[in-house]
């Protein structure tokens, strides 16, 4: 962390703020500038709070130098994470796409669509049995019932399964029926929900709050981390911004930033991220091209019935031909599908 | 809501669309226009998604008319909420200032706050036992020993207690020892949460997410509303923008546009809206001219030694003469503190 | 055109919207919901202002049902805008690559880059001879002779120039040298400028403001294809979000977004909008998957000296293999480089 | 500046940064934390840019200490700027009030208009003659008659005029009419215009860009001072956020912040800001509460038939009205009006 002082601050104000540097048990470094003094504070500034040395006398501002996430940074862990699953290997050359409804509506919706996803070639089954919706008067999802749907699809099919959590006390229920555990947008920033899932040994998808920056992402991503958990994977699903000729942007740049940065795998989810169906066949692309390590794409059956989110819904023949095409720019940029 | 269909639409289109809107239990209202055809839906579009028509082939897009949300709305409730807190009306004539540190830290800081803010002329004690913080190696709050000094600090001071709680299971020990339940921003869509508190009969004070419309405000305030509680205090603590300089924006327009669309009290929290102690006096001057029915703001004996948010934390003394500002700025505009 | 009146709104009230909607020439249409009365304007809406019922008695707010645009629609003008320019055509089937500096440093500097980025394949040489700086203490360009330099780096290797243009008056003196006149981000709604080069007969590129919506950016698009000049490409390069940890946010949604709505070609420009070179490669084959009917990157043979965004350019050997794997992307899409 | 090495930076690439730093005529200052090796740059950072460093070798990132602004800055010019206008003082104790309409539409409509806003205390008439509009389609203005008519209502009433300026050439003409010169939103960042008022002798209204940071507000303002008219206002406008219920997010913060950190006079356009004319009013006294030295409200006698703007103009008696309750406002927080 660096200091920087007021123009005008007095000697005895830079005394007092070094003395206190030292108290805290750093090392400080000062450098006189040209217009103020700085003051440099050297070991792990991650313990640090900023207000505790601007609400001292003289004091301007001061600057972090480090990035605040640790477990998941590659500076700590440089090789990729690849995340293992019924012989799937997440985060390695192979990019892998979770296909399915957005919510499980029903026996019939949700065998129909996993068998297409699986005929297409999708690897994991998504679907949603808890639903937060905006609304309390919009369809809130199946519960266990969409669970047991899950399961029964998975035993068909062979698909392992991604679903949400939306509260702590329902991680062990969850758990019991999904492969991989879906935190919500909503959610990336329910502390107790990522301690509920870091406690576990099941992969979490973390999604990208819509209003979080990245480096918000990392840090959720260490509150799973460090409870032990490492089979975590980001999802990028679109920010809020003043566009609203789309539901969210889709911030693909995300992805290679990600990708820097941190060691674990990064999922692009194209049908949240733009909320319309022409768009997400284009993105789904992009987000290959970028760099994503996998996809997640909402298919359902007849879109124009769904109970939630048929805006951004593909049919299943669309799905299977956005997935040849997602096959060849994968091989354009040395990835497989 | 309003069908709008393309330019092109065939007459086929038009006449599904229509047929749908009546198996839907709606009733169908065409208006040709000059470029476009048009069909208002007749109903209460509350229960209706926009993609069930969207997918329908030939039209182009839905617009909504009503507003979504019902209980909350004043259109439904026209008189002001009113609540009552022992002998406090918050919602009336008196601004309500809820004041205190940002954490209870020990004993002696949350005493020495609570009795400062008490002689300043303050209704509510606020200060956090369970603290949600973007890094995991941030202090978390002290729990349950916190809950129990705030009791402390009341049985001493007779100032109710506001403070957050995080997770549904922790609700009922929370609702123990809290005179009023705080939703933070990171949980205003944390649904499981909202039904919690909404089963409880405390007032609950529902901070608006940082990236949060009105209308979600609006909306996750219905979450309550719906479970039986109607003692819902909408608070703006500052959404995020583009700008740096400040750690939010405080949206302040968003005090009237609140007071016109609902019933609910609407409380203001400078210290959080803007990040920088020096900031909070104006906005808390400018809250109150903008009509806000209370304040909620961060006190501390020694900002520098705060465990959190110590930038945005007023000293005992300035905040006492901040409240001689406020209450004439209180007359000024036809209220009192 | 839809007026929604208030729930309350009295019969007179109604009437005398109506009586309005006719007196300003247009057609009007009730329709009796279940709780608002509405009413639609039949007719050009786009001579409309929403104020001009809005401010009456038992009006609630209007809907706009036409998307303001006309000559930038494709409603209007279905086949796709291909600009030829020295036998490139912009705008279809071939990936259009403009590259070069920033800014024109020196003869050295542009030569040097004009020859490399020919030798990779590039179609258009771009560089910046007026530049827009955010400070005034910052360099301005070599205005005059850039263009002078631009027009020697064009008669070696053939390639046309595209270079910015930044008041009305400065637009004669561009167009001498210039083949593609480019409107900067901030000069997006410069309405003056815009009329000027709409009256020239050279191609205008477009860039969308950093804050724009794709409404603005057609409608800023619209004042130059009324004065008579339909060559208009439209450039996504990057909107403000809230994230920091890239300069902009690409918005590469706005290109399969734009694609629908309009006919004119679609450009971005990944150095602009990311600012960190590392991910202009990812973000360019990202914008080509996308459908980009082209692209606008900065390369300079030395950014570390450079006097503009060394921050976000290629070095030419980057460039070059880059280059590769566009053309390999562009092919994996039915495209070509 | 502070240049931070990467982790694993080597010896070579820290030297060769240090020579680098010297060879610019800055003096290098080397601290060696626990993790990183930073490097201090003592020396007049404006001059700098960042990727002079980020793109050598072992460099992770740099970090400004300087605030990029020095003309505007509190810092090297203390005291408060007063602007002196026929007697009135703007940026001293009274809060200056400029009302009027949108756009002047007609003689009638603005005499009628500015006795009233005369009438009802105002210091200072605006309307626009020259209007930048977002559609072509939309009313531009009456022009050069537009001036003259607010010559004539000048000469009955005695206010001060302030009016927009869109392009450099048109400065000359509208600084013949207006007494204080305004720089539209969409125009804080067209440098030729701010060059060209900056020349003039004539007080400047800078308005700040909807997209635009208060740093960036400052640095056009720099444009403006550098050309040595010193006499520049900031206005506060609203800036664009996700919220779609107001027009724009009106940041009041910006006002207390800027009066901080600039000695330039900062006045409020609560009509702007909002976009909404029941919101005038509360953001009006917010305004004066934060400490805002003037506003800037639209007025119009029939706002239904505003041919821009209406929906946030106010009828002269709510303007008359508010002009009382704004005097109480703003004698409870030590000013006048």
């Amino acid at each position: 962390m660096i200091i920087i002082m007021r123009k005008d601050a007095a000697k005895e104000e830079i005394d007092k703020v070094v003395q206190r540097v030292e108290e805290l048990g750093f090392r400080p470094h000062l450098s006189q500038g040209e217009e103020r003094t700085i003051i440099g504070v050297i070991g792990d500034e991650r313990r640090l709070e900023p207000h505790l040395f601007e609400r001292m006398e003289g004091v301007e501002r001061t600057v972090r130098i480090l990035r605040p996430f640790k477990l998941a940074s590659r500076d700590f862990h440089p090789q990729d994470t690849v995340i293992s699953l019924n012989g799937l290997r997440i985060g390695d050359r192979k990019v892998v796409v979770m296909a399915g409804p957005c919510a499980v509506e029903s026996r019939e919706q949700l065998l129909q669509t996993a068998r297409a996803v699986k005929a297409a070639g999708a690897h994991i089954l998504r679907g949603g049995a808890f639903k937060p919706r905006t609304s309390p008067y919009s369809f809130q999802g199946l519960g266990l019932r969409g669970l047991e749907l899950l399961a029964e699809a998975k035993a068909e099919t062979g698909l392992p399964v991604v679903t949400e959590v939306m509260s702590p006390q329902e991680v062990p229920l969850v758990a019991r029926y999904a492969d991989i555990l879906q935190i919500g947008t909503r959610n990336m920033q329910n502390y107790r929900l990522l301690e509920a899932v870091g406690q576990t040994s099941k992969p979490v998808l973390l999604k990208r709050g819509l209003m979080s920056t990245i480096e918000e992402l990392l840090m959720a991503a260490e509150y799973i981390l460090i409870q032990g958990n490492h089979k975590v994977m980001l999802c990028e699903r679109g920010i809020r911004t003043f566009e609203t000729y789309t539901r969210n942007t889709l911030d693909l740049s995300a992805v290679p930033l990600l990708k820097q940065l941190t060691h674990l795998p990064v999922i692009v989810d194209p049908s949240h991220g733009t909320g319309k169906w022409e768009l997400v066949g284009p993105m789904a692309k992009a987000a290959i091209a970028a760099g994503s390590d996998g996809l997640l794409i909402e298919v359902h059956p007849r879109p124009e019935e769904a109970l939630s989110d048929g805006g951004q819904s593909l049919k299943p023949d669309k799905f299977a031909e956005l997935m040849e095409e997602l096959r060849r720019v994968a091989e354009a940029v040395g990835r497989e599908l």
